[in-house]
């Protein structure tokens, strides 16, 4: 008898003919004889719903209360999923975060896992019983309801495998799995049948989110074994999974690419000790995300600093850097919202020199201008102009091979 | 400083808009310096949406999964007017049933609060918090989620006014209180500024609800003043208290009517000991309420028996009762939907003769036929034709002289 911890997202529940089907697909593993535990999310957009109702309340929102009310998203698909397996004679039990034993610190609406007391879940498995598990939340040390950040129902679907110790972790999702690019802008783009955790890692924080960078990480953790697939179809997923497991170890693995990035630079920034950190700072207290940032080679003492963010914060920014920028005494800015990123993902660039220059030349080779480079043992990042970016995505597959199979 | 249990029913926080009105209402309250426990219910028509959603999966739903779901409703009401008393500085917290420590017995659906653990609430109170408990649901000794039946939510504020020991708990609805009869029917009806628990209890189960029958029920054990009061304006409205605090007792207090009755007849039912529990243990499995009964003088060793029940289980019902009369033996059946209950309540009636016959008298001097009879310590009612309802309500509300204020 096998253990599956299985989590279906929000679109694979989005209606009740939907949840029927995943209903069919967990009794088909549970009528062989195995146990199984699902992660939900909230129905389709019932947490978007739920999230414009509270905002046309306030825009200062107290955080309990918004946890408080976001997880009953999560409760009504598990109760809904439970009754769909009932009606075909599937015995199933729905719980709430809390009453699965999901305690999480208090940061309400980023809450970290901290313990799974998995007694209840087991009391149920030993009964027969397939547990449903309201994904995304938690109970806080005080006894409130918090959740996990968005996606967290992968993260909680991750947790509860290495906890269980389950010999099966599968995310259903609304794709296949993980691809050598996006197969929207790259027809010959490949799905990858596995992949090192930190290169998914990189790849989801890349913007290629397929499976959450925290439940990435929760896996690297563990040593989870994790299964992307669809939800709608039965074609073989991605395996997420340590190095040393994968029978390949590729250069690049993949090309990623990201559009929502602006490009922010600041002039002349006095060379002094703290300066980086002032600026930094003062973005971090307004929330804004900084990405790659470069700093260019000293003028006399005066430097430039670059950076990027993401371009859905650009407005509130700009108000802040035209502060930061008579702050520290820099003699102005500049900006662009017409940059882009792309990626390339590559357990075995570190063992591999010239990886780096064979992704400028491939970009040179198109005349694609690079405005920043970023660079991580398993990853090269760069800035180029937005209208470019699909021939970068096209360029970088073909210069790396990606076409041709693994 | 006093202490207020005031609960807010789904229609008072159907919008946001009333949701942002109930807060207001809260904050005055607060304001003077007293703490606020509010109980609410689920928002407008949540609970139907969510049941028709279950309804559509299967019609043999697991109870325990029905409450998990539909106890959601409840939670984001709850949530929302924290976010709403927030947002006007009036600091708040939102609990659930288990959080709220409304500890239940496990009958899902219809589950009986056991204890109540207050310590939560008490610790909140004290830091100042207005306390927004989520109504209408428990939790299980399993830990379970549980609900207390449609109306539920009047349960749970009088059951914390009663444990908390309020000074006062009051229930906001959409109407001013109670009245002496349905004010769309009667032009001169009068709201009651006082009754008793006996008598809400007979007037809420005769149909004439604005307080659930099992929250006055609990008003009573409890002995728990609690006032029915309108969400809409700051008209005064219907104190529910013991007999021996009014100030007078009536003979009659109200007229009640009910036109959800259909009533059914079976002829020469064999005049054998166990016949009449047979008959009504079935009605009984097949979950129809029956609720007058009357047994005609016996004609040789057979007997007539006639009973009512609710018209919309009447398609159920006559199937039933046609088996019924084949597994007793009876000679035949006959119904009619077009029957209606008008009844007289009053605590005073106990220790007044002649209120029946004062009764029947005013319905014969408008030629209204009584079908059927029946009587309690303080209430009497008849099974009329249904399109003469208005005018028994009308000549009963005269004849008993409701008209003529208090």
């Amino acid at each position: 008898m096998s253990l599956w911890v299985t989590k279906f997202g929000g679109s694979s529940v989005g209606s009740l003919e939907r949840i029927s089907r995943v209903a069919q697909r967990i009794a088909e593993i549970k009528n062989r004889g195995d146990n199984v535990v699902v992660v939900v999310s909230a129905m389709g957009d019932t947490t978007d719903e739920l999230l414009e109702l509270a905002w046309n309340i306030s825009n200062d929102l107290p955080a309990r209360e918004l946890d408080m009310l976001l997880a009953t998203g999560e409760q009504q698909s598990a109760a809904l999923l439970a009754m769909a397996l009932a009606s075909i004679n599937c015995p199933a039990v729905s719980l709430t975060g809390w009453q699965a034993g999901i305690e999480s610190d208090s940061q309400y609406g980023k809450a970290l896992i901290m313990n799974l007391d998995t007694r209840r879940i087991n009391r149920e498995l030993a009964q027969g019983k397939v547990v449903i598990i309201a994904g995304f939340q938690g109970i806080s040390p005080d006894g409130d309801i918090t959740t996990l950040g968005r996606g967290g129902s992968d993260t909680s679907a991750v947790a509860l495998a290495a906890s269980l110790k389950a010999d099966h972790c599968i995310i259903y999702t609304d794709v296949d799995g993980v691809y050598t690019a996006d197969p929207r802008i790259v027809d010959s783009a490949r799905k990858i049948s596995s992949i090192s955790y930190e290169e998914m890692l990189e790849l989801a924080s890349l913007g290629a989110v397929v499976l959450q960078p925290r439940a990435a990480e929760f896996a690297m953790l563990y040593n989870v074994d994790v299964e992307v697939r669809s939800s709608f179809n039965n074609n073989p997923g991605t395996l997420i999974t340590e190095v040393a497991k994968m029978e390949k170890q590729r250069v690049v693995s993949g090309i990623a690419h990201d559009t929502n990035v602006a490009r922010i630079a600041l002039f002349d920034v006095p060379d002094q000790p703290g300066v980086a950190s002032i600026i930094f700072k003062i973005l971090a207290d307004h929330c804004i995300n900084v990405d790659m940032v470069i700093q260019s080679a000293m003028r006399d003492d005066r430097n430039d600093i670059a950076f990027t963010i993401e371009r859905n914060e650009f407005n509130k920014a700009r108000h802040v850097v035209n502060e930061i920028v008579i702050k520290i005494g820099a003699s102005g800015m500049s900006f662009s919202t017409e940059v882009a990123k792309v990626s390339i993902v590559g357990a075995g660039m570190q063992s591999n020199r010239g990886v780096a220059a064979a992704m400028f030349d491939a970009l040179a080779r198109q005349d694609i201008n690079i405005h920043m480079i970023s660079t991580s043992e398993i990853k090269i990042s760069c800035i180029i102009d937005e209208d470019r970016i699909e021939d970068a995505v096209k360029a970088l597959h073909k210069a790396f091979h990606l076409d041709e199979g693994e």
